[in-house]
């Protein structure tokens, strides 16, 4: 047994330290890996000490180490090789307090987005983070990777929702800040340098999160329009209308729609196939009956002022359910294709048509190339791609990200508008920062981690 | 002349760097300190690429220096002593772009905050940032001290406006992110490093701000209450019920409230002195005749569960600027005074009345304590105490210090909710963060500034 392991079984109980047999069992296979976890251990540190002293030990042994949250990650942030021990946070999982008047949660980073989110509305509170994986992801990578979501549009990034932070350095320094404050200029705010740093800078082991008054009412519709143009002008005139309660405003593309309301999507299509846009939006507002009608009023008038062609309001919570399964379900996209590549490109809002119209004509000059579906977070700027191909070829993945990539460069672009750049993107970095930002980076990431071993290799090389 | 003077002329004209009368004579009286500035010089940059020269000339030959936006600071953070260069950003005040489209608008960091409101204002567009100081603070100071205001319960403080940012560090090196994007998760966001540091880590030198649609509607009341715990229900019975739309809410404690309403104050007091506290509170809506009658409702349901004892609303734009003027005038409460030291304290928001009450009754049993007026921006938590008192020694400095700070330690809360640290809190800023994040924070600050030539001496002593 490696003299390492040794040292970390006198911190945690045996059973909390994995390895060979044990992990492989265990991990049998790692989610969009398709291969069983390969790590020279699993942890599963109970408290904030226990990663201290293990960051301790990892830290002068220079032995790196991946911390392991809910593994939803989509950019390779927590791929572990052999020689690296994962930190799994599982254990980690307790929700410690809800402070209503505050208006704000406390937990260990473990603690899972979902859960999390049903403590808050159990407090007639809403967690205002939201996505797909939200039954798996836990809040310590939530934080890690700053995600984003549905309601960005309204309530920020997770960055904007972290009030209070525990963080533990490379050497097994705890920085501590768990206070409950939405204003605190004493100094640097250190919490924003873990905030995104997908696990590179430290280890995220308790969060406070802010929350919000849960809505008295919710309103969904879905817009059809011709332009680009109408899309921003629309979603303009709706913030504007609706004043504070827009909530989400995502946007897909004629091809999208179709497919996600065509068999084997079990959404039938709530508009006919007749528009170049199709845009769901959400209003979180007080009062269903009056926010109804001033939301029927704003889309007649966006009718009437030629904003958009037709659009369908959702008529019951079911029907906002299945207006949002049309969004959310990325599924009968991926049925169509042999196989996908995915993208989550940030642009300035009023380039977007155009930008990826040209994105989408040049990746169907690919041969290999058999579907592109556009669709995203378009109030926040935020397109996903999902790229159909016939092959797995390294060659046409370069290709394809090449065409998907480049374009942005020139007009203020970004590569990650949400998931990170992990290991996926690392060597496209150059398209959204500059040669002395990634300097920068280096330099702060050689500061709080100068034997290189929290998850070394992921977003930087330091080489 | 010093060497160093010739070199920086070389990069500016002779008649942008001031020396000896030229800056005494300039700058015959610093706000706040009553003196004229000390200076080795003043240096009056156009460009970014000026800046990044002079920065370079400077950590070369080791030259403090410190970076003047408005100098509206309360803290200090702007102090020059003799051997210390100034950069003015006056001369860098250019509004480059306001994108309706993108609702950005991008300038140089010396742009005055006023017409920085302005201009979005004349392009249907709000900057939410609002305080004071608006006439002269710059930009770049605003985002340096990660200013506050009137509006953060909606819109946030200053971070959460910031999108874009180029910065300059010690050694010259420009770090540019000037992008319209608004989720941008492509490795580290280095602007949070810059936002707040108070010009310690590097010279903010140009902005994007992100604005919002200009409300439609704009209303605003006073309510009397009797308890402090109904101004917490209260503050949360009305976010819920104002749906996204409620923009400030802040309390004035009853001996404010007089003041603030007594001659020579100019506005007489919308409701009697009978309420122990006073909240005034705004909401920036979409359509004022629907939206006032909701607003009235809620006060009127508020009433009936007696979350309120009493409260009048502003009945026209001219009646919403008296009340507004109550709550931001301190010249009155200033007047009744022979001496202030003034505070922006932040604590967690259901344990701000009984702390409160406790640091007044404390201070009020120091003799030479005269007055002490509380008010603030409740729904963020950030309270703001004038103390009247009878002289100005620095020993009964430092005991009003100790009486307002010591007992922020155990609840969590912060000396600074929105000021910054400068050096006038510098030797308190262990009640608000830990020896870990000091000692952190020295960390960034050695590897951003190695040779410690910005703005030394303020935030942290780096001994």
């Amino acid at each position: 047994m490696a003299a390492i392991i040794s040292s970390l079984i006198s911190v945690l109980d045996k059973n909390r330290v994995l390895t060979e047999s044990r992990v492989k069992e265990r991990y049998s296979h790692v989610w969009q890996m398709d291969q069983p976890l390969n790590a020279k251990a699993v942890l599963l540190p109970k408290t904030t000490a226990e990663i201290s002293e293990i960051l301790s030990i990892c830290n002068e042994q220079g032995q790196p180490v991946v911390v392991h949250g809910g593994l939803t990650n989509l950019v390779g942030s927590t791929e572990t090789n052999s020689n690296e021990i994962a930190i799994s946070m599982e254990k980690m999982n307790s929700i410690e307090e809800i402070d209503s008047s505050s208006r704000t949660i406390t937990m260990q980073a473990g603690a899972i987005l979902e859960n999390v989110q049903q403590a808050a509305a159990d407090n007639g509170l809403l967690l205002p983070l939201n996505f797909g994986a939200k039954g798996t992801a836990q809040i310590g990578g939530v934080v890690a990777t700053n995600a984003g979501g549905l309601r960005v549009l309204r309530y920020g990034m997770t960055r904007q929702l972290v009030v209070g932070m525990e963080a533990v350095l490379a050497d097994g320094t705890i920085i501590s800040s768990m206070k409950k404050l939405i204003k605190n200029n004493s100094a640097y705010d250190l919490k924003q340098l873990f905030i995104g740093s997908e696990g590179t800078l430290g280890v995220i082991t308790k969060v406070i999160l802010r929350l919000v008054e849960s809505p008295g009412s919710r309103i969904s519709a879905l817009a059809g329009l011709e332009k680009y143009e109408q899309v921003v002008a629309f979603l303009r005139f709706m913030d504007k209308g609706l004043a504070g309660t827009l909530s989400s405003f995502e946007l897909m593309w004629h091809s999208t729609y179709k497919v996600l309301t065509s068999p084997p999507a079990t959404v039938p299509p709530p508009l006919p196939y007749v528009h170049n846009y199709y845009v769901l939006l959400d209003s979180l507002g007080s009062d269903q009956k009056h926010d109804s009608i001033r939301f029927q009023n704003l889309l007649e008038e966006a009718i009437s002022k030629e904003l958009i062609q037709d659009a369908v309001p959702a008529e019951s919570s079911t029907e906002i359910g299945r207006f949002w399964t049309i969004r959310e379900d990325v599924d009968p996209m991926v049925a169509q294709c042999n196989h996908t590549q995915q993208f989550d490109i940030s642009i300035p809002i009023p380039l977007i048509g155009d930008l990826v119209n040209k994105i989408v004509d040049e990746l169907y000059q690919i041969p290999e190339v058999e579907k592109v579906f556009a669709f995203g977070h378009v109030g926040d700027g935020n397109i996903h791609l999902v790229v159909g191909k016939s092959c797995q070829s390294e060659h046409l993945i370069n290709q394809i990200n090449h065409k998907v990539y480049q374009p942005l460069e020139s007009i203020g672009g970004s590569i990650s508008g949400e998931h990170g750049i992990g290991i996926h993107k690392k060597h496209f970095l150059h398209i959204s920062r500059t040669p002395e930002e990634i300097r920068l980076m280096k330099t702060l990431k050689r500061s709080l981690d100068p034997g290189n071993i929290l998850n070394p290799g992921k977003i930087l090389d330091l080489t």
